[in-house]
Order: C-alpha cells, then structure tokens, then sequence
C-alpha cells in the first residue's frame, strides 16, 4: 500500500495535545494514539468537547486510540510508532520522570521511531540524547491560544503557529532529524489549518521565544499583572520586562551564538494585544493553583547565562522567587511536612 | 503647678495609633488628643474595643480628646501642643501630603512643638525638616503586635519595644532634640507597660531595622510566604533573603556610615519564631487589599545605596516588584484609567 498512514503516539491530551491530535487526524496522513490522565475517564466514555476556531465546533471526538498508560510496545508486541509526542507540560522539579514516562513507548535498538518534544524551553532534549542516542529527536515551538477549562473540554482560541526543527546532536547524521522534521511538518500541514513551519535552527527559535517565556511570564507570575496591565503599571517595563529581556538576549548571544534582532524586545513586549489583556501560562498556571514551567523556562537560561559568564541580576531573582513560589503550591496542596505552628503563635507581627 | 500634663496630639489612632495613646494616658503624665479617620465614628461614638498583652482589656476607652480633623491650631486659637505624633502609614507614592497632613498642628514660630515620626523607613523626616527648620523632629521605631480586625477594635498580642531618638539636622542643636526624646522615653515609660528606650543613633536603629523591613518584608509579601515559610521554602533563604539582607548592611555602611555586627543577617532571619508563620507588615496589607509602605522601606534605602555606588541588584528587583504591585492594588481599586478590554479579547495566551 502506498503511503500507508504514520503512527503516533500523543502523550498527554490537555489543551495543547487535543488539538494536535485533531489536527493530524484532519490531514488524513496520520493515525494517532492519545494517552491521557486526568481527563481519561471523560474522553474515553464521551470523548472531546471541542470548539476550535480552526476546526470547528466537535462533539464526542477521539483520536483513533484513547489509552490510560503509555504504551510499552515491547510487552504489548506493539510496532513502534513513527513519531512519538510529548505534550505534557515541563515540571521537572515535580515530576522529575518525563524520560522515564517515554521510555516505554520507544524501541531500544530501532531509529525507527522519532521522539518530538511539544514543550517550551530549553535543555529538554537532554536527557532523551544521552540515554537514547539512536532516536532523533525534534523541536516542537507552539504558539496557540488553547485551554481546557473542564476536562475534555477545548476551547481553542487563538490559531497554532508551529515550528518544528532537529535538536542537533553529536550522534545523529543531521540530515535524517531535518528529514524527519520535514516529514512531519508535511504531516502536521496536511489539514490546511495550521501555521506549520520546518525550522533549520532550533536553538535560535528556543532562545527567541525565551525572550517572552523568561520575562513576561514569570513577571505576570509574580506581579499578578496580565501582559496588558504589566505595561501599563509603574517600573513595568523599564524595571522590570527590559532589563530581564535584554539579559536573555544577551545570554543567547554568548551561549548559543544566536543573535536576536536589535528590535526583538520591543517586538516581543508587544506581542500580546495589550486591551486583550492576556494572562501568560505561569500566570494562569498560579491562578488555578497549579504547578508553574518555570525550571526550563527561566532556570535553564539563568544556568546556562551565568555559566558563560553573563551578568543575570534580574533572572536571577525572579527565578529564586518563582522558586519559593511554586514551594508555597506545594505547601498549599499539602505536599510539604512543615513543623507545627505554636500554640501561642500571635496572627500579629513585628514587621 | 508642678509638672503639669504635656499635651500630646496623635495623628492616626490605628492598631499602633492607639496603642501609644493608651500608654501615654496610663502614665498620668499626658493628656492625649487623638485624630481618627476610619474609625472615627465607632470611637467618638462607643470608644475603643481593646485588648491587650500589657494594659489588659479596655471597654469603651478613649484618649482625653478624640477629633476627626488635624487642628488648625492657629484658627482654633489653640496652645501648641508639646508633641505631635504621626501614626499613619507611610505611603508617599499614594498620600503624598503627610506634610500638608501636620501642618496645621505645628507652630509656625516657635519650637515648643516637638514632632515625633512614628513610622518606619528611611528620609522620612527629610520633608519636615526642610519646611519645618525650627521644629525638632524625633524618631520613634516601634516593635509591636497589634492589629485592628475591625474598626476601633484593637487587639494588641505582642508587648511594645520603642527606641525614641532625634534626627540630626543642621538647624537644631543636638542637644535640644536629644532632651526632648529623653523626655519623651520618661513620659512613655511612665505606665511601667512599655519597653521604650532612648537612642543615641536613630539613623543605626533605621538601618538595623531595615535589614528586616527592605528585605523580607516584600519578599514574603511578593511571595505570599510568611517569614517561617519563607525559611523552610527552596532558596528562599539563600537565593533571596540573604542576598537582600546583605545588600542593606552594605549600604549601611556606605551610606551612613553604620556598621552592623557580622551576625546581623543570622540574627534578623531568625527574629520572628518559625512556628509562629508570622506575616511581615506588607504581606498582611497585600492580604488585605490595603497598599504597602514600601517607598520607604525600600525604595530609600535602595537609592541610597545605589547613590553611594553600593550593587543592589535584589533590592532593585524586589523594588520594581513592589512598585508594579502597588500599581495592582490601586487598578484593583479602580484608582487607574486603563484601555478598554478589546471585545474580540480571548481569555487564553500565546505564553
């Protein structure tokens, strides 16, 4: 048979996730396998809610396979999947087991399947290169509006644009993780829908929209400010956006070679409608009482900043506060043994 | 007569306002005029509702005068009073007039009066000095836990320290405002309640207490984590806390010459007990939706720091933080004219 549909595997099925697995399903080049968690039970027996401004309105959709567990395609004598998506969000320091959730659905001596990661920041690719070396591995950059504001309901908002490139590495003939790449921005393309771009340089792309993920979002985080109001606000962006952005932009520089435009913090502080007065993902994150991206998205750069010897002043606090910030969600969901408080302890202060 | 009462007028009669007013009436050496603002109704009409660690629990209790205005004194063709206390908040940035605020009550030519800045943070006193040259203006530094969970209800649950000295300024002979505080400390040690003592250095005593109040103060206040928390919490110790602290001791030195003993840092961590889960006085505002004193606290300090070459890139930070905040509580207020939502505004972000 000519052609034959590619297989993939989707880990994790939440707001971005759904819409990806639509979206190639709608291309008719791909089957796709979904594996969910939070939202199993609700999808597996009605499927998705859908409203995409893309897609349209959907009741009751399912990609071709809905699974509770990453598949171990050994155990379960499976074929490896062509391309294997992980869609989860990027919390490494709650859940340090991304590459442990992957493994099983990866052959151990095949190149066959490619891994893509669906995830901001930066160094996520790591530890899938070192302990498995032979599988290529992409980048998947994904600007979309996107939430799922009851389990398996979407409400795409805002149309996907996508780059997907090669992370280079020392193990892999270049040109089969720019042909994989290729491949699936084609697969990814098919639909008509989607903003789908093949990226040449993935670590430029990373660093670029680091300018965004390691500023503007931690500081709505922090402030409690949209990236509307941020603007408007006192020392907003002159104490607080520019000099974080333009320490990023330095950092890129003497990090990854990657030379950002001289206009690109400007550009980016205005990339948000400012009357749209939109919440970055940390920010709604927190509001929800959920775990923030904030090791890759600003731990990372300040790591490898710092490492090359650029003055990081302002990441630096803003990484130790969303630090001792994502500690306080963990106390507040009760997952931190903290000595009792006193007996006589005063609601009063000497501050 | 011998030794008649000194007449004693207390603008601001909050959780500390009173507190004072209390004492110094308990000491039988004061009669104590007290000006109230939103609690002023309640007071005049039922008294103060107390309860307190060292005066025990008071009914219906009121200062000799209790006025919703500052006097004209001039107008009301009163005797100059021998103090004048202010006890508000410090907020500059949003009551810009505490100036205007005194000075009906102050003489215009004479030094009878003796103004008394209860009231944390540093150049407070710069404004008065400057319109007031005449007027000696002591510093009162209060450690206190007193709190007012509703109007005219005080609840006083950790005893008073108050350090009361002069500001230098180069108008007055110092011997004059260092007799006046002395007197002062006599007058409020009186009721035998109050730990208060006379300080030689107000401007030692300012910086001292800075440590705490530049540094985790907003820290917990940004962070949402009170200062036992803010301990037990990942970097919130070594990636803020310390970082701040030393940056204060540093400026103290380069900035007044104040040099504070090595363990300042330790010492000032581990002033609030742990278990107690104290809230430093700008977390508690935040939780209340009241704004934060924080142009003082650390807005000064930090340009001071920064005039005398001092690198304060924490404080800088948790400045700006501070700042954009502020401007948070007064949008939430309504106090702020922003752009209208765009209608087509979606809910969700490209972050």
């Amino acid at each position: 048979m000519a052609n034959p549909k590619k297989s993939i595997l989707i880990i994790g099925g939440g707001a971005v996730g759904a819409i990806a697995a639509l979206n190639l399903e709608a291309g008719g080049l791909a089957t796709v396998t979904i594996v969910l968690r939070s939202n199993y039970n609700v999808v597996k027996e009605h499927g998705y809610h859908i409203e995409s401004c893309d897609h349209g309105v959907l009741e009751a959709w399912r990609p071709s396979v809905v699974r509770k567990t990453v598949p171990n395609i050994t155990e379960e004598e499976l074929q490896p999947y062509d391309y294997v998506i992980l869609a989860t969000k990027n919390i490494p320091d709650i859940s340090p087991n991304a590459l442990d959730l992957v493994t099983p659905a990866l052959p151990k001596n095949s190149n066959r399947t490619t891994l893509l990661l669906y995830q901001n920041g930066l160094n996520i690719e790591k530890p899938f290169v070192t302990s498995h070396p032979n599988i290529p591995v992409l980048s998947g950059i994904s600007m979309i509006g996107s939430d799922e504001p009851s389990p398996g309901h979407i409400i795409h908002g805002e149309g996907e644009k996508l780059k997907v490139g090669a992370f280079k590495t020392s193990n892999i003939n270049p040109a089969v993780g720019e042909r994989r790449a290729q491949e699936f921005v084609e697969l990814y393309g098919k639909s008509g829908k989607t903003d789908v771009t093949y990226s040449p340089d993935v670590l430029y792309d990373r660093w670029k929209k680091l300018v965004y993920n390691a500023s503007l979002n931690p500081i709505c985080a922090i402030t409690g400010l949209d990236s509307g109001r941020i603007r408007l606000a006192d020392g907003g962006v002159e104490g607080l956006v520019k000099p974080a952005m333009k320490e990023i932009v330095a950092a890129a520089k003497a990090c990854a070679g990657v030379e950002l435009d001289e206009g690109i913090v400007e550009w980016t502080i205005n990339a948000d409608p400012l009357e749209s007065y939109l919440k970055p993902s940390m920010q709604q994150d927190l509001e929800k009482g959920n775990f923030i991206e904030f090791e890759n998205l600003v731990g990372e750069p300040l790591r490898e900043g710092k490492n090359a010897g650029v003055p990081m002043p302002t990441l630096e606090v803003l990484y130790q506060l969303a630090r001792a910030i994502q500690w306080r969600v963990r106390d507040e969901r009760g997952l931190v043994d903290i000595p009792k408080k006193s007996a006589d302890g005063s609601e009063t202060t000497i501050g």
